[in-house]
């Protein structure tokens, strides 16, 4: 049985988001005003296994090859 | 009022997803493994105005400055 999981992984709050800033920009030029422009990226995947399991196996493939700790931070949601 | 919502952004099931196929190798050589991987970005912005209003503008920034709909799909979540 497979599983599928979305890992949401967006920078730390502490760190420059350069993206989000050339976004805010250009919404600015283009009259169309947001606040506090984030951009970070979303994978999708499915593994196998019963929930609990493919949930673990998800947590570790977000945590050592998806993420970099320093700069990102991750989040799993089932979908 | 500000409102927070996040815009998932994914590359269509019809595109070749090249960024998905590279982490499902990578995976594979860690011996880690999960299908169907496909890569997107997720964008958090905050907009003022009532839910409505700034779910509407939000959807707008979406639309013509976000995705490009040749390639990819866009869903908006209240965060």
């Amino acid at each position: 049985m497979k599983q599928k999981f979305g890992v949401k992984i967006m920078p730390r709050e502490v760190i420059l988001d350069t993206q989000g800033r050339a976004v805010e920009q250009t919404l600015r030029l283009n009259k169309l005003a947001a606040e506090s422009v984030r951009v970070g990226r979303f994978v999708e995947l499915e593994v196998a296994g019963t929930e609990a399991e493919a949930r673990k196996k998800a947590e570790e493939i977000a945590k050592f090859v998806l993420h970099n700790p320093l700069i990102e931070t991750f989040e799993i949601q089932k979908l």
